[in-house]
């Protein structure tokens, strides 16, 4: 098995810097489309174990990936709260009973896991289907949504440009909002553990609109509860420990407050200099990021240039260092599939000369 | 005159802390609705100078305003270079001859800014209008576009989620982006000047879309044009120093560099701690900004409540400080227009509090 992955997010000595792409079982692959036709739509790809392995496993196919992240979405939870999940074609999700009133929100619970049984059974199926692969065996991720991500889908009702009705709430009745996120806290931690029970390996918290809250709403609001939820988490499963990846698009500002979470990593947008970043949280957690996906529209030597500089801005690798290749938003449907390839392939060649400290040499060995 | 905002741009002593809104003039108050609908259009509006008067006035009558900003549209200079600007009834701005191949990028020039005297006369209209307020007169800000920004529509088209067409030729032909980028460097100097012969006390670069260029294409692509206009402006205009604030929403993480242009002043949105970015940029230029928009959805002692916070996160006023009280972005069309009211008069009541330096007081006197 490649635990590269894994040993990066613990700070350990690993040869090459690991890489995988949020969002890599998607859209910009033909299969993937194929696989989704079949299934007849986005959430009966995600609610069928056997569909939701199957496009799981499809990028590692293509590429030499070194983790394989769950196929789900970030609003099972929410939905298996009553809420009433659909995907309108080209249009995004929706939730038929959005939280608009205080009846509602007092009507809130933490779902019956059993519920997202689905999830847990595709995360056992792709585990048994990755240790099929034998030496070429990836870690699986996986992952949900941040307490306060998945409050601005139930109070919106879906996506929105300026998340009005979820501002009104918060600024309104930080009471209600509050007793919104205490439910989703819980209730993210008991899915991230059901799904280590299940067999993931790493888990990770998207917190996609953390980046639009006001600095100090973001830390009351979102990163509060983002800790809640890592204080409840299995750090163990069958004897090894189970690292944690927090993420907020467009949290850069925030970084030494993530970092001070005790999550094991924290994933960086572009915005960030990832230097800057490294030297922020002193080797205290792991870096994961952070190349814009436009990149990926660009010719081969543009993409390896960014990538090279990348993994030169992070620098050279020391005892506690550790830094996860990623891009800094999920790829987009648009990219040309042999573009990852080369982003993959660069990864692995150039990152060697970044990790050939002697005493982590040795280690390796 | 009240000139208590110029003096806040050029950091000096102050009685209290002066506000104006980003989009002050704008669709969340009836009687700019009731204007529009007379002139048909919206660039019916911006090119009329009477309408554009009017409407640059009107918050000033309802709201105790330190600030008027030219009633104008960012993609006026586009326009003037012939790409064809419309405006689609709920869809935001279009350009007919977006620049998407070589040959239009090698056509593009710098227009004349004749044709932009449509901006001017409005300039010297509103100043007259301005003038005949007597000691409620207040400054009247020019702005555009940053190069940058500008770009981005004009390549794309229009507005757009994800630029791909703007960011694939950023990263696979830089060097036509460049020579985009330095004609609009040149167009935006001149049209700047030319507003500030016209009148204009102030002047603003709106770097709308700079946040979401990674870290490092920000510096080549946005930053260094920004940087080009404000070495090309006029500082003094009749004998008064012309203040310039340059802003880059979802810029926080580049603070210093911002700050290290010259601009007198910087403006924040609201994910940026006032307390930090004081501390950053060390009185090395004012600060404006940058209360969330969405607060003033909120009942008005919650908008009370995050003003005074906002304000005491600026802290005490002393020599070499400014601060100049703003929205972290443009008001929403949704706002109450009661509640700019009170946003603008706890800035009033509150800030005084915090400008007392016994060595200021003096001055001010």
């Amino acid at each position: 098995m490649n635990d590269i992955f894994l040993r990066s997010l613990l700070r350990q000595p690993v040869p090459y810097t690991p890489v995988w792409l949020m969002r890599q079982a998607g859209r910009y692959l033909p299969e993937y489309r194929a696989t989704r036709a079949k299934a007849g739509s986005f959430m009966g790809l995600a609610q069928s174990p056997a569909y939701a392995c199957e496009v799981t496993l499809q990028p590692l196919d293509r590429y030499a990936l070194d983790a394989a992240i769950l196929f789900s979405d970030i609003l099972t939870v929410p939905d298996a709260m009553g809420l009433g999940l659909s995907f309108a074609e080209g249009e995004g999700p929706r939730f038929a009973h959005p939280l608009r009133d205080e009846a509602a929100i007092k009507a809130l619970q933490v779902p019956d896991m059993a519920r997202l049984q689905y999830v847990f059974d595709a995360v056992r199926t792709i585990r048994q289907a990755l240790s099929r692969r034998g030496e070429q065996c990836v870690p699986l991720i996986g992952f949900s949504g941040s307490p306060f991500t998945l409050a601005c889908y139930m109070v919106e009702g879906g996506g929105s440009d300026d998340y009005r009705h979820l501002k009104t709430l918060l600024y309104s009745r930080p009471d209600l909002m509050h007793r919104i996120l205490d439910i989703n806290a819980e209730a993210v931690a008991q899915y991230l553990n059901a799904q280590i029970d299940a067999g993931a390996q790493a888990v990770m918290i998207f917190d996609t609109w953390g980046g639009m809250l006001a600095d100090g709403a973001f830390h009351s609001f979102s990163l509060t509860y983002t800790r809640r939820v890592l204080s409840l988490l299995k750090r163990e499963h069958e004897g090894r420990r189970v690292p944690s990846i927090i993420f907020t698009k467009g949290g850069g500002l925030w970084l030494e407050d993530m970092a001070a979470t005790g999550a094991d990593a924290v994933g960086l947008d572009w915005t960030v200099n990832l230097a800057q970043a490294r030297a922020r949280v002193a080797d205290g957690c792991a870096l994961q990021g952070n190349l814009d996906p436009s990149v990926l529209f660009a010719p081969p030597e543009a993409i390896r240039a960014e990538v090279s500089r990348l993994l030169q801005s992070y620098g050279q690798h020391q005892p506690g260092s550790g830094h996860i290749f990623n891009l800094g938003h999920g790829i987009s449907q648009f990219t040309p599939p042999e573009s990852v390839s080369i982003l993959v392939d660069t990864v692995h060649e150039v990152s060697r000369a970044f990790h050939v400290a002697p005493e982590s040499a040795q280690q390796m060995t």
